[in-house]
């Protein structure tokens, strides 16, 4: 995939001057927009998986409806170009604020293809979730391993 | 449009308990998820936006699969479902941390009006943005226009 092919032109725009010694508050403006718009991307996920998960989970009542709604924004979320968020060093060892693991920009190719495993699982879950809820429950569960792979792999855990 | 067709599903979803004396720190968490999304998705125009405005603006040299990227991500943002984000109570005069102004429930018909607005302009600069500069200038006007518009009659202001 070409997410990443003009990635040299982003790092090369944001005069990156982030390091463990000069972290958050004095963050360069443009990879602290980098930051809070990767971070909200994520939060949009979650809003979406938070209706989705609910009704896989039997927590809420199933409605074909508001769950299509949210498996299509799910989808179209996956499929934004993503090119603009991981400026170099903006990792969590360098900067404050963030979980994103060195190992995003140390193994690339592997962290585009858990993109690309959750651009798949979320456009057949589009196809489904709407469907009835076995259809969902059936799809929803790529979708957590798409996501729990990647969060795995590259992001710092909490504990 | 039929964005808020399941709207009043929403409603009565969220045990809506937001109110003036009641704010923030107190809010029904489904409302304040709401919140977060919200301006989660405002987050992620800004920053696309930034991209297609330092080009419009000569402030920063022109890159057609940039621009292209970015006004397609915006494309894709306006064509979110938001039917989940404005709950009813999460007005500026409601909560604190949002500058929703009460209008947007007020007079829904209007504000989908506004959205409908953003997502034939950006569905345009999606088209044309990745042609040439000019192509790209001549299609920003109307989003800055439809993002103006709508903050003028549904935001408070922070003047």
């Amino acid at each position: 995939m070409a997410l990443f092919k003009r990635f040299g032109t982003v790092l090369a725009g944001t005069a990156l001057m982030a390091t463990a010694a000069f972290a958050a508050s004095h963050m360069d403006p443009a990879a602290e927009k980098a930051v809070k718009a990767r971070q909200s991307h994520m939060t949009l996920y979650a809003f979406n998986i938070g209706t989705l998960g609910g009704m896989a989970q039997d927590k809420m009542p199933y409605d074909a409806e508001a769950a299509g709604r949210a498996a299509e924004n799910l989808a179209a979320l996956a499929s934004l170009d993503q090119a603009g968020y991981w400026v170099e060093g903006t990792d969590a060892g360098s900067i404050e604020g963030t979980k994103a693991k060195a190992e995003i920009w140390s193994d690339m190719p592997e962290f585009e293809e858990h993109i690309e495993q959750l651009a798949t699982a979320t456009t057949a879950l589009a196809e489904n979730a709407g469907t009835d809820l076995d259809s969902l429950k059936a799809s929803f569960g790529d979708v957590g391993k798409a996501c729990g792979s990647c969060h795995e792999e590259f992001r710092v855990s909490d504990k």
